[in-house]
């Protein structure tokens, strides 16, 4: 028994290879498979810690707080379409274009398995936890509303659309997206929507959108 | 006691005046409540007939199970939205005042306190309970969608709009409509939206829309 305990201690005495950046990685990594399995309410920081191999201490300092992980999660899954949809990526498009690409990574993201199970969490866990629509919809769903908005407004800007409010419109554009397909997925009565079909809703959305906007 | 008793009994003796149909609206209404109120798996079925003013045994009578009780629930707030887009009713305005029309009774539906609840309930219970959400998706969210897609259909028939596909469309102005508004309701960020907004929204997403797939 004391050699095995010796045998789980040996690493302590290691220099610390990992940075805190990558460590903070695998926690979050770690959280959204478990926040994803079990809900909210269920997801213990303990077995965190453990599935991504870290002591509950390192957890803690890294990320002090369940609403505080769940949050890192959240943020964590939106990082990705930022970048994907950055002006510098968008502007070497024609208008069309640029509008399907971020439908289309917008559809990506929210109408992935991970994204769905997420949104499930938090409608049905809202009431009990409200930190956790709160931090939903601060990181999630005012963060892409704002990019959109703001990249709709340059447009119209431009004389390229008509808009009297972007953020009116943006929240137009992202309902025509994905609320269907995510509904249906989200209540089991259909799988996630697969690239191809994700394209195919992109394309039809830019247009009647761009159509529907032309000064 | 024996006396309390025997007056409580009383109108067993009496004979009934009231017929199923109204039994049966006393108890859909109770029953709208006591889910909205509690969920779906906290309703308890006595407590339904309790506040119905009817027996327990009344009840399992005219509505012989929980889930049936569900569905009948949501098939009932269905109701009135199908008889406001009736087509005969919308025969007599023009096609823009039209979709107005459909898109503000949509609303008014789905954006309610009671719907959002409901919503709520399904998106919360439907993984312990997927009968819920088989019947919701059915009673409410297909049979809506079909509503607009024939109409939309019909429509294009007629040279008025140009559309690849009338049930992808109409999933699509299902979510221009309601998604932003009812998510942020349904994650208690904000009220859920009232008349003057409604109207005002239907009137945006009418005209995008059908400018969007003009001939």
């Amino acid at each position: 028994m004391v050699q095995i305990q010796q045998s789980v201690k040996r690493p302590r005495g290691r220099p610390q290879i990992r940075c805190d950046d990558d460590t903070r990685r695998l926690i979050i990594e770690a959280a959204a498979k478990e926040f994803q399995a079990k809900g909210y309410a269920a997801t213990c920081i303990g077995d965190v810690a453990q599935q991504a191999g870290v002591s509950t201490r390192t957890l803690y300092r890294l990320i002090p707080t369940k609403a505080a992980l769940f949050k890192a999660v959240v943020a964590d899954s939106i990082d990705g379409f930022m970048l994907a949809i950055d002006e510098q990526v968008l502007a070497t498009l024609g208008l069309e274009a640029a509008l399907e690409r971020i439908l289309a990574e917008f559809g990506r993201l929210t109408l992935s398995e991970e994204t769905i199970a997420i949104n499930r969490l938090v409608i049905g866990e809202c009431e009990r936890f409200p930190e956790i629509a709160a931090a939903f919809y601060e990181t999630a769903i005012l963060r892409i509303s704002e990019a959109m908005a703001n990249w709709l407004g340059r447009q119209s800007e431009r004389g390229l659309i008509k808009l009297d409010d972007p953020q009116t419109a943006a929240g137009i554009l992202r309902g025509m997206m994905i609320m269907d397909p995510q509904r249906a997925a989200m209540l089991g009565q259909r799988s996630a929507p697969g690239p191809d079909e994700i394209a195919l809703r992109a394309r039809v959305c830019a247009r009647l959108f761009l159509e529907g906007c032309r000064p």
